[in-house]
């Protein structure tokens, strides 16, 4: 039973996720801000959907799978705005691999190793699952902010070439997906909901 | 570029399951109630860490993404308690199945059929995979009462013969789960978070 207790102290642990909250807003909930948990539901529904349009072949439920706990290190660290200043972006990396250890720790020893390196897998991007799943979790928001009129671009004065670098590596990954997004940011500029360059 | 419209769309529409209220509570956050798009990314983690418990094999790929689903037809339908009459509950069927047929059906048509059908294996539960996933989706409030003090449960006077009932199907399916599930229940009545029968 002691693996078993483990397991259980790991899925109550993940409760607290559902308390770190994220620039991005909900539209339909009174525009809150939304929480790292139902964001993380979001972004692995949205892998799901969009993973044809890869390029380089990828493994969808694995990308599902890191997409899934992706965040979960931010019980401990907290979310950091995409758009921080470096050396905030930085500082909160050598958290995150602290947080990984410890939440990921809490469950047996197999399975802790293998949780462990899917979120390293995923903050490296260094394999075709990686870079998707990363590619997709910087789609969404965009998506959202398209949604509510500019979002946490509007309230942060985020300019257009931020969000093209911060997505370009889906030209390479997933054109049919890079396309759409560049057509977004002109109707973006032109609502004003992103600064022009 | 039709289709790519219609898939995000629907990403979009999926937005609206984080504004749907559910019994469970969140303890980190105030204790306010959880949403189901929360709760779909939890209950997910939790069949993930769980599934070598299950007595006959299952695709654990195939279970995450039912319960990524399982509660997207709240989005119309709302949430019904657990413990609801059962006029209740044969009600709320209906509107779920009309729900399914008009959210999955914003997708291109074939993935629109994939997404109706796995909701479907899950609400009837006769494979292997929907049955899983179905006393997971029942075993997590059990947790999570019990990391509340009693939850919903206590807030409406639910009896232990009813949480019984409604987790029994762990004793074929998953028996070291089950056997957790009566200790907890033991020590839920003795705490008086369940009336004893």
């Amino acid at each position: 039973m002691q693996t078993l207790q483990q397991q259980i102290d790991f899925i109550l642990e993940l409760d607290r996720l559902k308390g770190v909250c994220r620039q991005a807003l909900i539209k339909s909930d009174e525009n809150r801000q939304e929480n790292s948990a139902e964001h993380s539901w979001h972004v692995a529904m949205t892998a799901h959907v969009l993973h044809r349009y890869a390029e380089e072949p990828v493994d969808v439920s694995r990308v599902v799978m890191m997409l899934l706990i992706h965040d979960v290190v931010e019980i401990d660290a907290g979310d950091t705005f995409a758009f921080a200043a470096t050396h905030e972006l930085d500082a909160q990396q050598g958290i995150e691999i602290e947080a990984a250890k410890r939440i990921f720790g809490l469950l047996p020893e197999s399975q802790s190793r293998e949780l462990e390196a899917l979120w390293h897998e995923f903050e490296h991007a260094e394999t075709a699952d990686a870079r998707f799943a990363k590619a997709i979790d910087r789609v969404l928001p965009l998506l959202q902010n398209m949604q509510n009129e500019g979002g946490s671009w509007a309230r942060h004065s985020v300019s257009k070439s931020q969000v093209v670098v911060r997505n370009q590596y889906l030209e390479g990954l997933a054109p049919t997906l890079w396309a759409y997004v560049l057509e977004q940011l002109d109707i973006a500029v032109e609502n004003k909901w992103l600064k022009p360059d």
